[in-house]
């Protein structure tokens, strides 16, 4: 079976945008084994758009559109495909309520344009808009099978796995493929793959693939049986096999996150927490308080972003200041105690560095201090070198953070 | 003249890597007048690839290639382009002898497979590359254009500024296109469209193109005129009729955004800044503190993510958290003030609310009250009803709380 990505939306043709749609949608499918010979992006053209649909027929066995789902005029993926396969478009009942529900809550005036977000051609499977308003939907026609989803990444990605993954295991029938990812921190991809290589590369069912993103690296299982209990099982044998290697760098499976995890840790342990963030002026904050129902845990933070915060709010002495610097490991430490104290917890973390891209105090950007403060317990801190852009400095040192804080906290 | 963009390489279509080349190519293009109608991603595959060539020659003026121009085995866009084209590959001397120097100088052994990068379609016009190995060629054919570059962005996108561009408008003369972003937020897009419908429908130079992201809209506007200031003085009739309906929405221009915009009114005032965030758990901080250089005027903040913090360390009465609760205009005040106090700032900024998925003190997900104290003025709140899931409720709310800001800051 192969497949054909075709992306719908001028804004592309014009570079407004670029087509992650196209990379995420490549590497699921490579993943359950479906071939991506083409991708396509075309203009919000009626015309052109009819010819991309002609042509992908003759080449692909699934065409995955991606875009044009929306309210307005330019917005045609439905009604061209509808066309040239001579469906029909009805609305959906559920998407309807949905959408009227939104704008009704909202208190934005509803649009008659915002009707033509749920319609669907006629006996295709819907899949529901879990981040946004336009459904998605499946439709087999002949030995053809068509898949419409939305153009923003934070509606298709997770429609994409949450139904669309199912949708296709269900029509390949016989062998389903099973899959986990493991989640690893604190080694690179070239030094992972490096150390399982014969692993990866003696391996057929199940299969391996590394994949790198923002200092994690993932290792996709995929086993393929028609059993889910046997592909269980076969999984096992390859995640021990693995774990003899790199099982010290393991943190986590398949969605689970840092941030996640570093929570489910505090939670079991019955520790508060709260922190006190210079160099990541609030990263950290906000990753931990996107966990819903955090609140019970998490009492708080301050941004101490300039050095009189330091000194006044957070009572790091100005001798530490002076001599140690802000960008230090003593201040760090005295950071993590000192918001502990004021906020009342458990558990205290502190992040002080150089984001760049200019040096402070004569540290080069990517030096970092993390501090880690436990009742009870001495105080420490973590020095890094890290690097990268501004952005990617601040991400990585949240990371190692949550790293350090979840270990720190198993190890008790 | 329309141009087609075609990425050839076995990693795009494993999702692997994302073509931001096309993204890249096609907004220099736009810029300068080319319409690109396709963008086309293919494997390291002779057959599917020259099928490619074959259906791009019957659709496009300019044939556009990334990728496949390296030494080995796998990149043959260049023999399987020479095939189509009934053209001879020939070696550049220039290319050539660079290649060898770089072996010699770096110590690496030479390996024959290398002479091959410096194969160029005869009769081309040859693009060096100054981060690369494989130069990149433009050939005429025929009323057809072929443009080969190399695919790694590094490469290629330096080439085509200094080499491709130059190169496509001495062959092309005649009218440039100039464009201008409007940036909106606080209207919808499909209120925004409907409100501009018949400005967008009757025009067609300078044409009128809207794009949603995240709450915010944009409207491209692009004139196309050999003379600049006479596109210039088209763009401005154009935004003159917009502004009329839409103006008070208006933030920004091109690649402006709302946190560079409200730190730059801050700068202008000279004025510092702090936040006390609940609902946003530290995502205003952290949107700040990306600006570099920000640190002289933004003081810190506090994330008072429990009431216990609200009460201690912000000081808001017990009596306000009971009777109005901590999502309400009262609290937001309070929170503004006191943390504008408590950091000793000009401005302080605030933000309760509930972000769900459960509701809090009877309120609804999506309720957000911001808070803004300004020295000397009386402090204000504005209260929000907000749509979509958690994490857009905190991005949206930090955005409105942005332009609230910039707009409170401008009328002062």
């Amino acid at each position: 079976m192969n497949a054909e990505i075709l992306a719908v939306g001028t804004e592309l043709l014009l570079g407004q945008i670029v087509n992650t749609n196209a990379a995420f949608i490549s590497r699921r499918l490579a993943d359950v084994g479906v071939h991506v010979y083409y991708q396509t992006v075309v203009g919000d053209n009626a015309e052109r758009l009819r010819q991309a649909v002609e042509l992908a027929r003759t080449r692909a066995d699934i065409l995955i559109f991606t875009g044009g789902l929306g309210p307005t005029k330019d917005d045609l993926t439905k009604e061209t495909i509808a066309a040239v396969l001579g469906a029909r478009l009805v609305h959906d009942e559920a998407a309807l309520s949905y959408i009227e529900d939104y704008f009704a809550r909202t208190g934005r005036p509803f649009t008659e344009n915002n009707r033509k977000q749920a319609l669907v051609l006629q006996g295709s499977t819907v899949f529901p808009n879990d981040h946004g308003m336009a459904p998605g939907m499946g439709l087999q026609q002949g030995d053809k099978l068509y898949v419409l989803l939305p153009g923003p990444p934070k509606e298709m990605n997770p429609m994409f796995t949450s139904y669309v993954e199912p949708f296709l295991q269900r029509l390949a029938g016989s062998d389903a493929l099973h899959s986990r990812v493991l989640r690893f921190f604190g080694i690179g991809e070239s030094q992972l793959e490096h150390v399982l290589q014969d692993i990866i590369d003696s391996q057929s069912n199940p299969t391996i693939a590394p994949l790198a993103s923002e200092g994690e690296v993932t290792l996709r299982l995929t086993a393929k049986h028609a059993l889910a209990e046997e592909a269980s099982r076969m999984l096992d044998a390859v995640e021990a096999q693995i774990m003899d290697r790199v099982g010290e760098y393991l943190y986590g499976y398949d969605d689970e996150t840092l941030h996640e995890k570093a929570v489910a840790m505090l939670r079991s342990k019955s520790f508060s927490l709260s922190c006190a963030e210079s160099l990541t002026g609030g990263l950290f904050s906000e990753r931990i308080t996107s966990v819903p129902g955090v609140s019970s845990l998490f009492r708080g933070g301050i941004v101490c972003y300039s050095n009189d915060v330091k000194q006044q709010v957070l009572r790091v002495p100005a001798e530490v200041l002076q001599t140690d610097g802000a960008v230090s490991a003593a201040c760090a430490k005295l950071l993590a105690e000192n918001v502990r104290e004021l906020l009342g917890t458990d558990v205290g973390i502190s992040f002080t560095g150089v984001a760049g891209p200019d040096s402070l105090e004569g540290k080069q950007p990517g030096t970092v201090y993390i501090g880690i403060s436990i009742q009870g317990q001495p105080s420490a801190a973590v020095g890094l070198q890290l690097g990268g852009s501004r952005p990617l400095v601040r991400e990585r040192a949240v990371k190692y953070g949550l790293y350090h804080l979840y270990r720190k906290l198993e190890e008790l």
